[in-house]
């Protein structure tokens, strides 16, 4: 055998993806080879354009074609909210709940220390720099409520805290429409701490 | 919003993949723009590479890059025996077993009339040229053992014996190794009654 061939190298860059193993890489590429070449020809062009134009927005940190991105080029926020999230898809559940006008800023991850994602890696830096600009007054976590959620609400929370910043996190409790017997314990319990009075 | 940006128009074409749905395609694409541009980059030229130079065996109709494969071009196997598999990946199993020294043909998929895949899209005409060369003197199907590979091989098995050809079916049976008890009882009753004398 020589060189590998270009349907291994295919099968190779299919293993890039996440949660891809050897089995479903080949599967993709024997698909695509087969029966969809111009998925094929759209995926290649489209991952090239992707590399070359998407980056991160100056100000929240998230993908965009631009130095900033088109929501923090929108004047009509409340500069005094930043919301933060874990990813763009997060910040987008949140736009779609139409509840919040502020700015965003997204971290594109949470800390993981096993992973090797610690605060470099979630751009605390910039995070800091966007939050302390005079105009945030609030600083909204949006994180995931599970433990590396958790942990990094926490540690901006500490961080932001120090330097004069107000620091809310998203309440917890019982999801709207839930019939209480199946909801976990833990969600119940927690309701009934941060239980509101009506 | 203007057209689709690149990071929208990535996420659609990863839907071309087979068995990719919305969040797939777009942590696909937050991963690699994220974490691996450099394999992003890979999958592209690996793409259009094989776009460009992977084809069909003349012979076989497996997956190449010359006009006929390295198998097919083989000339120290037996031109007389001709094995049928439904993909590129069966046909490397059996090479594994070491078992067959024959040449083969790749279906590129099984007879499935509600999929609208007939016999022009597991390429009979083709497989009838081949088989009818002359040379071969015994066919071995080894599709799969589903509905569709028997339906498969059925249908290829009639059309190659009004031809004159011998034709064999890969044995069914218990799987080597197993514990009787915990065997179907439908592998059992083929096993049954394809006893051999001993
Ligand atoms: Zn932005
Ligand atoms: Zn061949």
């Amino acid at each position: 055998m020589k060189s590998l061939s270009s349907l291994q190298q295919l099968i190779e860059a299919f293993r890039h993806l996440p949660g891809i193993g050897p089995k479903s890489a080949q599967r993709m590429a024997y698909h695509l080879l087969q029966h969809d070449r111009d998925g094929a020809q759209q995926l290649s062009v489209a991952l090239a354009n992707a590399i070359s134009s998407v980056r991160h927005c100056e100000r929240c940190n998230t993908f965009t074609e631009s130095e900033v991105c088109e929501m923090c080029s929108d004047q009509e926020r409340d500069a005094s909210l930043l919301c933060i999230t874990e990813t763009p898809a997060d910040q987008m559940m949140i736009e779609q709940t139409l509840t919040f006008k502020g700015y965003y800023f997204v971290l594109m991850g949470s800390l993981s220390p096993l992973d090797g994602i610690g605060p470099k890696e979630i751009h605390f830096d910039k995070l800091i720099k966007r939050a302390t600009d005079g105009i945030v007054k609030e600083v909204v976590l949006a994180t995931s409520f599970n433990n590396e959620g958790e942990a990094t609400a926490h540690y901006i929370s500490e961080m932001l805290k120090v330097r004069g910043i107000r620091v809310s996190r998203l309440a917890r409790g019982v999801p709207v429409g839930a019939e209480l017997e199946y909801v976990d314990v833990g969600t119940i319990a927690r309701a009934f701490l941060d239980r509101r009075s009506t």
